[in-house]
């Protein structure tokens, strides 16, 4: 029996899920894998590099979900500090940095992710950092424990939010200047507003409706103010939060396909659409939204893991589909939590939906119970059919993981009416005696009904 | 016009959910609607007893949802402290307590539960409470106020965990007693014994197969020991935590039929199936479980709330039905949190289903993120279909809520291998990469394709 073998450019989420699960499938007398990381660890959680920097996890090893010698162990040969330099398509083989030559009979392509940064001058001045790899954790660390006292962050999306949160709390000032007029701009107006307003009221500067001009560099070549339009926003430390958007030189240098979201195009199989022997996972692939069909690029360690898997799957011989993304997404700033998924407004508008929207205000337990906190909720729901397209929620503790039964639901093709009806769980230390998702599912079907 | 009347006898959850559903659809100039409570008060919540007997909530009016002068703002006359004596079918009319006769055009009985009582000598003795009506709670605390250190809690349903974590919390010494072989009999085993061993790790005396066989009475008339075959066990306070059956008496007097549940047979609509003129809602009903279409008396205020609604919606003109329980329940004891839905596998033998169970463990966040705590997902899927049948979750902090994603892929019908494509939120302070309820899923389904 001759020995095929899988070549995986990128060691995390999308790469490591593709090879566990090809191993699974095919043991090693059948399939050899090896997988390609330009950084220094395999595995690690991106998500978890603000928690890191806050301090509330100690030690960044604990941010590494599993070493190369932990996949040795499942004969997958992860080579990290390697970088692939090359794809030839045509000759079905992969060169390394060092000049290495690896042939293939399977690839995948993950890639990953890199931050969105603005074109402004001053960009790759000493002190301005992503929130990517590890080592942007441990230059942030460093620029604190050095004695920055001002933060501005750049973006006011999740890693923006996250980033300021824990750059409060180790004790910085903390600006977050924005291009658009509120911060988490996946969210509808007022309840991006709910989220503006807790950041103030933390004693987070936000600083809306000002794209970035320049970063304002010092004699010693280190950042050291952020200039806006309005403004000039002092800095020891700038902040990269402007979104992840897909890393894909090697794949468009080999020819592969990108598509409109500027990731590379694949099918639910995660087959690249140009090259179908070749395949792409996680953050450098496009995917596409459930409920309209079409192209998105979503940059989620979820989603990166569950198209690896399906990746696997098929070069292991078992027919997988990857089912599509709602754009499902969670934070918190503070003790606010803030959550999202399916449609917003804009997204509907754009869409062509006839919909309509209700927002109601709720508790997150029993309103005598200690702890019960305002709660949010706005749904988006199709005109006349009354199907669910889209959710946010708002709130204090408990109220983020609230999305998950939206996020269902909205995945199950239910109407507001339907959710309404549902059996959803009560007790006073967790909610009130109808959850605050049927109240708005129930106001929502209320209306359709007049 | 002639004005009709609606007479409601019971005024908590069913009956005043129905009322005020009946007053949006239908003016007072239409619709006289008359609501008699027995008790004191209208419109509380029994599920907050146990808080309030543990001080958690420290002002019994708290518990109180609505006075009488709010729902007269309403044009709904809530009569508290009236009992309804008998209610005349064939002529459509109920006597109170005082001798008051009110004719009625429709009627809505939803007199509500009582305590489940064991047959055994003793019940009757001061000091043995139930936990159903404010004056228990009331009288539970004056126990504890005059010095009563020893509670024997007599069941571990959801009463009997919450009493028992609450009279700990107030210091009393606890033990509970149970006939079966694990508290909580509606989940499994396997997690039922992760209840038994946290209540034990809690310091609570957890004793088990060991049915009730007196209350042991001092000189003094009032309860001093709890005896079963095996021990008796000393108190200074016993609390009936034994469910809730359905209060009856008046509807059975009046010939309605009454289910094999023992509770008021209803349709999908309230209406009595004997008697379609009348409605029942809330504890006193039968009501159908939504997977089986088996006759169930679940008594909760969440049911009561929306089968009331569905009476008052009738009764307002507008068709409606009660969409059914999966049995949806949740509850704490200390940090563990206890939830399910769906079928339990003795639920699943008796339906006669060919099953699966699966049992996964995982954490509640990100591993590396503070307070991370484990927790146990348990599925029961149809065999070759995939179906969802029933979901249980123990464990930590922010474990049972996610019984609400699970109730509602359920409630649509979805397959174990649905749920794992679905798209739930990930954010490392509230689930790991891959939320556990996606986990469980994905072990399910994969069991399912080998």
């Amino acid at each position: 029996m001759s020995v095929e073998r899988l070549v995986v450019i990128g060691g995390d989420a999308g790469g490591l899920s593709a090879a566990a699960q090809a191993r699974r499938l095919r043991p090693a007398d059948d399939l050899d894998i090896v997988v390609l990381e330009q950084g220094p660890e395999a595995s690690y959680s991106a998500c978890g590099i603000p928690y890191w920097v806050g301090g509330l996890v100690s030690d960044r090893d604990q941010l590494i979900a599993r070493t190369p010698s932990q996949f040795a162990a499942q004969d997958i040969d992860v080579r990290t500090g390697t970088r692939a330099k090359k794809i030839d398509l045509a000759g079905g083989r992969v060169t390394t940095g060092t000049g290495e030559t690896l042939g293939y009979d399977h690839l995948l392509v993950a890639t990953g992710g890199k931050p969105v940064r603005p074109p402004v001058p001053g960009l790759d001045a000493d002190g301005v950092h992503g929130v990517h790899r590890l080592a942007d954790g441990a230059d942030i660390r460093a620029a604190i424990t050095a004695g920055a006292k001002r933060a501005v962050v750049l973006g006011g999306g999740y890693i923006g939010l996250e980033m300021a949160e824990v750059l409060q709390l180790r004790g910085l000032e903390v600006t977050v200047v924005l291009a658009d007029p509120l911060p988490m701009g996946q969210l509808d107006a007022d309840m991006g507003g709910r989220v503006c307003a807790a950041m103030c009221e933390m004693g987070i500067d936000v600083q809306t409706e000002q794209p970035v001009r320049e970063i304002e560099v010092g004699p010693d070549g280190a950042a050291r103010a952020v200039r806006t339009d309005t403004a000039s926003y002092d800095a020891d430390l700038v902040v990269l939060g402007l979104g992840m958007g897909p890393e894909t030189t090697l794949a468009r240098a080999a020819g592969l396909q990108l598509g409109t979201t500027g990731a590379i195009d694949v099918a639910p199989t995660q087959r690249s659409r140009s090259h179908p022997e070749v395949f792409a996972a996680g953050d450098c692939a496009q995917t596409f939204h459930r409920i309209t069909g079409e192209a998105i690029h979503v940059a989620l360690g979820t989603h990166a893991n569950k198209q690896g898997r399906v990746a696997g799957s098929v070069i292991g011989g078992r027919p997988a589909r990857f089912a599509g993304v709602l754009g499902t997404a969670m934070t918190k700033v503070g003790d606010l939590e803030v959550a999202r998924t399916g449609l917003c407004t804009t997204q509907a508008e754009q869409g062509g939906y006839d919909f309509r929207t209700e927002l109601i205000e709720s508790s997150t337990r029993a309103g005598y119970y200690p702890g019960a906190a305002p709660i949010a909720v706005k749904l988006i729901t199709e005109r006349g059919s009354g199907l669910l397209l889209g959710a946010q929620v708002v709130g204090g503790p408990g109220s983020g993981k609230r999305i998950d039964v939206l996020a269902t639901a909205i995945w199950a093709g239910m109407t507001a009416e339907q959710l309404a009806g549902s059996d959803l769980s009560y007790a006073p230390p967790f909610s009130p005696t109808y959850d605050p998702v049927i109240v708005a599912a129930r106001v929502a079907s209320r209306i359709e009904q007049r």
